[in-house]
């Protein structure tokens, strides 16, 4: 299964793309799309967007995983952030992959074991699942990282619960 | 100029198509987008984002306005709100149609000479500028229309403003 974890912002949007099957997470590619201040928002919307479809395409991802964020300290940081994340649901629905979300929570329970663990940890947790020769970076690409992460290891999970009940 | 204005959300998106000339504004269509709760909010921005390629295809439509509000009592509100927004952005960057936004304030102003009015006086004002036999409903349908007389408006205002320079 390829999943593809996007960290979505209208200047960053952290992703990254994992095959996981039953044995090991292995990474695919990571990296952080990055948008011009000056160009007008629609276009910097459709730079990501199409940038999101390539790399489904490229990489044949089967899921892509969101972060069900629902916290912001500014109502209009919120509204910008929502803009971002509509057209990575699109570019997923257009593609005809289904997404999934997670909380921040579920996200930092999984990859760390602890829910309230610091962007570090994070981090550092994810270089060492996914066998990194360095620290996967900025921030947004590691957070991706670890969202793709956290769903193979519900989805592997799942199976398991299934295949017991 | 065919000017397409919209009113997003996830649940209902208003939308309103004037044709603008420099004599009159005459109303193309108006209506509302509804998409069903039960249904993947991926599916639901998808069905939004198809609705609104085929109005911008079917009407020829050459500029999208939007209201620029970074105002709500919930920041999950602004989140969803913000990805309805999103789609439609990429939507005209998609049709290589430019956006252009105006707050509440602007819109009120233009449609009613009153920053404040409140929706029923908006909506009567729609009714009249554009010779409508009945009140556009609903709400949001109306709100995309003053949107666009809002935006013809500042056109010509910009135009006249131009030849005196």
């Amino acid at each position: 299964m390829k999943i593809l974890g996007i960290d979505p912002g209208i200047a960053n949007t952290g992703f990254g793309i994992v095959h996981s099957n039953t044995t090991r997470n292995q990474l695919m590619q990571y990296g952080n799309i990055v948008t011009d201040s000056k160009t007008a928002s629609e276009l910097r919307l459709k730079q990501i967007y199409d940038k999101v479809i390539n790399l489904i395409n490229e990489f044949e991802v089967e899921e892509v995983v969101l972060e069900d964020v629902f916290f912001s300290k500014q109502v209009k940081t919120a509204f910008i952030l929502g803009e971002a994340k509509g057209i990575i649901k699109l570019a997923a629905a257009n593609s005809a992959i289904p997404v999934t979300t997670y909380t921040p929570l579920q996200v930092k329970t999984s990859v760390t074991g602890y829910g309230k663990a610091p962007k570090a940890q994070v981090q550092k947790m994810v270089q060492m699942l996914l066998k990194l020769k360095e620290l996967p970076k900025p921030d947004h690409a590691a957070d991706a990282l670890a969202l793709t992460i956290c769903h193979a290891r519900s989805y592997k999970l799942n199976k398991i619960r299934e295949k017991f009940n």
